[in-house]
């Protein structure tokens, strides 16, 4: 028997149900800190050599020195020209289709001029080098490495370094297939903190990088936690989720599976649907029933339905709009006949799919958007993983002579309002025009 | 004697100074931590009690009851028109340019029909409430309140909640002023660990927020951090810094008093100047010696020039890219005749001051792009603060009934080689166009 709870917004004690049901929180204890504070400081002192401990240690198997731990390039061809042509096919496909979509989101640079010669701008630059941290293990996905990687590419990230642990010496073919197809420039076999901190400091084998992407477990998380600052991350990632608003209309099979979809990635994976017609929820939940047994991942699924699943009735189509709103989920299902309005209507969410014939599970593989999307509620101040993550502004200003004047009397009121004189004089020095320039300035 | 570091990029060992000239690191100790740790839970426990209690006992004067806490909207009112003429000038002038060059940041959604029919796009909304951390004391500058709120409210968000301690009770009244010409919509005297605290959580009198932006002192930064995940956050700043690139023709006046200006902020701002003309440094350095006796703030600038200023001789214009472009500083001046094409080749800072006339304090008030700005290198993956960091996006995905079919297939490839079943047998309905559902989709 499929158990998932069934919930009604206007039963008394919803909110704190809701509440209940969305409450996630990843703490990193006190051990799990100091395990990950150890590790990053034994990489920054020792290099290489704590990675090939750690590796020995965590990952069991023995890379004799440190220029063990690169794959080449070659291996990812290698892997590449292994793979069946229909995964070969998919992968093109899938990669040239995330490319595209990509090259929507690059930014661009501007300026303007004002009337007195001055100008204003910002200039747009990708990042030098960026990690792409890869879990290994059952989270091992290649549709991951395409996602995280091809974005970077299209910003004109020169330099891609992958990490990508190896447990036992086993190297996933897709994995590395996807990598060559994807552009990465060097891949090392290394997981865990300790790869976070190579990336992070550097070491004799590693460089050094700017940002650091990609999933990983609570150490990985922990450890990308600690290294904020020195260089950029991504979001931490919660477990995924999907909330689907259907009005009754959609073949209940198909529900039933894009929830099956979302709660087969673990257990603590959330499936929600919301709906205002109650013979509507009681056949999607006999469409449950019907269908778990013959799942290859019921055992996941049933648990991860148990624990973190809904079916909650509403009383109308805003009321299923204002809970959409406030779960604020990573990804969205419009099933209804004119999804367009009720997307407009959508404040919060990482991704929004529209219509009875768009299945989340497309989106997490080739029809373009990023499949790295805001979780636990982040995307009430965050966005999906693009193009604009490895590109950075520079503010541009250029006073004219007559722009210095003005502007330098402004500033300088504000800056003696803070009791900063130096500020006020460095403004006011230019207040007359060309007068102390030695060679007349031809800005 | 004005003590400031001279180096010569060619000296063997000139790696190893400018690292340690550059080196900073705001490490919250463990204790710093626990306290911190302390207030974030106690707040979340009770609330407006531990308001009371924290601030009480750390800002030093006798709110009775929480709503004595909130700084009524007709105060901050009065603040504005108490100013003196000038001012309210100033700030006026100085907002208005702010929010122009905003303008221009504003993100716009878009989408894209593929030639089946499929849509695909990206929606962009604002937060829907961002808190406002404004610093009491010393460094309260209603510049700050400007530069913080105002991207806000060009992105859209419609709340914008302001706490600022006020240590002893006293309160600011540029900071107020600030704050209402800025368009704050509720102000609260309350500061340090415990206001992140209210912001994130929210108490009763404190509505929670989605984004916590604005700088403070060692326990703002570090509950900030902590809070990271629950609520969005700004980068966590470093002390300011400026690297000034001259090729020996601007006044040595002028560039004097740009480090200073830099230097007076605080005695770890760091001041640098980097000239391929042995002779012009020389005339810096006199002109500092000069100068320094006659400014306001002499101590803390003579202090910062001493512990992190330096001027550096670099063998030419290119050796001075390469070094600007390692430092990735937060401010730029780039003071020689020609700026454009030396601009085009800096990859990394945070703002660019282009030309001899264009001093950076004029960028700190009134230019109009913003002076939150990365630091500590971080510019080689952040960007300034800008209206982006008030927008969001979610991707929308639209697939026709035909773009069903051939993305479901590619999906169920790339799927099935995961071992995700579900996802494969979710697209794979959609593949047959129309036939399971029961009222043909119009998409």
């Amino acid at each position: 028997m499929a158990e998932i709870s069934r919930l009604s917004a206007s039963d008394e004690g919803f909110d704190r149900q809701l509440e209940a049901l969305m409450s996630w929180e990843s703490i990193s204890d006190r051990q799990v800190q100091d395990t990950v504070d150890t590790i990053l400081a034994a990489v920054r002192d020792r290099g290489d050599q704590a990675l090939l401990d750690y590796t020995i240690r965590f990952d069991g198997w023995e890379p004799e020195q440190a220029t063990d731990l690169e794959i080449p390039s070659a291996r990812l061809e290698q892997a590449w020209q292994g793979l069946p042509a229909s995964q070969r096919q998919a992968l093109t496909l899938a990669a040239g289709r995330i490319r595209d979509y990509a090259e929507h989101q690059k930014l661009a640079g501007w300026s303007y001029r004002e009337p007195d010669g001055t100008l204003l701008g910002q200039q747009v630059t990708p990042l030098d080098r960026v990690g792409l941290y890869v879990p290994g293990g059952k989270a091992a996905y290649p549709s991951s490495v395409l996602m995280n990687a091809i974005p970077a590419k299209v910003a004109g990230v020169p330099e891609l370094i992958m990490v990508v642990p190896t447990p036992g010496g086993d190297v996933n073919e897709l994995v590395l297939a996807a990598a060559h197809i994807a552009g990465v420039t060097r891949a090392f076999a290394i997981g865990g903190a300790q790869a976070v901190a190579a990336l992070a400091y550097g070491t004799a084998l590693v460089p050094p990088v700017d940002k650091i992407v990609g999933p990983g477990n609570i150490f990985v998380a922990t450890a990308k936690r600690a290294v904020f600052g020195r260089v950029g991350i991504d979001m931490i990632a919660g477990p995924s989720e999907i909330l689907i608003l259907c009005d009754g209309q959609t073949d209940p099979d198909w529900i039933a599976m894009d929830l099956f979809s979302q709660a087969e990635h673990d257990e603590d994976a959330q499936a929600i649907l919301v709906a205002w017609d109650p013979d509507y929820l009681d056949r999607v939940a006999a469409s449950i029933e019907r269908l778990l047994p013959t799942m290859e991942r019921h055992a996941i699924i049933a648990k991860a339905l148990k624990a973190r699943g809904a079916l909650i009735l509403v009383r109308d189509l805003d009321e299923a709009v204002a809970l959409a709103n406030r779960v604020a989920p990573e990804h969205l299902e419009l099933s209804v006949a004119d999804p367009q309005p009720l997307a407009a209507r959508i404040r919060h969410a990482g991704a929004i799919f529209l219509g009875r014939h768009t299945a989340e599970a497309v989106g997490d593989y080739c029809a373009g958007p990023n499949h790295v999307l805001p979780t636990s509620r982040t995307a009430r101040f965050s966005s999906p993983l693009g193009v604009y993550d490895f590109q950075k502004r520079s503010s541009l200003i250029m006073a004219s002579p007559q722009g210095a004047a003005t502007l330098g009397q402004t500033a300088a009121v504000l800056a003696r309002g803070e009791g900063l004189t130096a500020h006020a004089r460095s403004a006011e020095y230019r207040g007359v025009a060309g007068a102390d320039v030695e060679r007349p300035a031809d800005v």
